[in-house]
């Protein structure tokens, strides 16, 4: 496919990632992946949504327990006990990924997406990152919590995603070198790193069109 | 002083990143500081310059083991005992680098300059890395070595580098979450990649002067 576009986002908690993926989406007029990838996933794979959902970037006590739960309450997946563990349902997800990527311009936020696609010679990978205080302001205001929940909410989910990462993963969440641009969003704001992304894909993808 | 540019540069050891900085000055038209600033440092300070170039980013028992040769064949320094421990070599540069700073739109390469320089408004990190392969290959035609000294060196100085950042700053060496912008140099090449880091600048200028 021809100056197809391909970029993924790794994102802290709170840091406005997932907002700047949308916008960088749209601003593109190319799809946009986040839970909405779960569903496919699911439907890919004939599983219920709720499956994937539970084991969303978590992994193994997380995700065996989730597994354990689904497991006792669903005796009807029974047969799916095999790829119903953690590097089943990765697979599973690795694989509807791909596909995504394959047929068309995509915006994916998280899920390794950025691991799974580095043979794809069409994908940037991004990682979006912000101050501290900004991230928990952030989260007071868009999940209505306190700051002292908001700094538990930052401490666990950061510590669950970049669990997934490293285990899915030969790299390290959140170091520079694991992506091909890494971005503070308090810099610029919301919508100019939206835009500083975009020159940044527009313009390798000029370059690889020569 | 108005409208003050001031980027620091960290980066790997055979990324481009001070290629990059160096250029970057130029298109901006400000002053470069990367083995200058320890000439200025030490001219400040009124120590030698070799003092610094043996300490240069190295901590503990690197920087003991050359204060102790100096200390033995140098006797005339014999004065600065007290000032000649790690901390105090870091202040006169941390102090020389404030100063470098405070007078003037310029480009500093690694040294701590982004954490020496975290509460100037005017100050923009950055990080730049590149891929393990194009290191080696740029380490190999610079510096006339074989494909195994370069990644003996790689890995030597980039411990040296994160070691020294690690233990004076309160951040991680290579941490996207350490700047605000890093970048893989390979994806757009050098120049390129100083064309879109000056857009970075500059946007962040045009919107502090609003």
């Amino acid at each position: 496919m021809e100056n197809k576009i391909v970029v993924t986002i790794g994102r802290q908690f709170g840091s406005g990632g997932r907002e700047i993926g949308k916008k960088l989406a749209e601003l593109l007029g190319i799809a946009y992946y986040d839970k909405e990838l779960m569903a496919f996933a699911a439907r890919e794979s004939g599983l219920c949504k709720e499956f994937f959902e539970k084991a969303d970037e978590k992994v193994s006590g997380n995700l065996s327990y989730a597994f354990s739960l689904g497991y006792s309450y669903m005796g009807a997946y029974a047969p799916y006990n095999d790829i119903l563990s953690n590097d089943g349902l990765f697979k599973l997800q690795s694989d509807a990924i791909r596909n995504l990527a394959d047929k068309q311009s995509c915006v994916l936020v998280g899920r390794c997406a950025d691991y799974i696609l580095r043979n794809d010679p069409a994908c940037i990978s991004v990682f979006i990152h912000n101050k501290l205080e900004n991230r928990i302001q952030r989260i007071m205001q868009n999940e209505k919590v306190t700051e002292q929940e908001a700094k538990e909410k930052i401490a666990s989910i950061d510590k669950s995603r970049a669990s997934y990462y490293n285990y899915y993963t030969n790299k390290a969440w959140g170091v520079a070198s694991s992506y091909d641009l890494s971005v503070d969003a308090s810099v610029l704001g919301i919508d100019e790193t939206v835009l500083f992304i975009k020159s940044f894909v527009m313009k390798r993808l000029e370059l690889a069109s020569r």
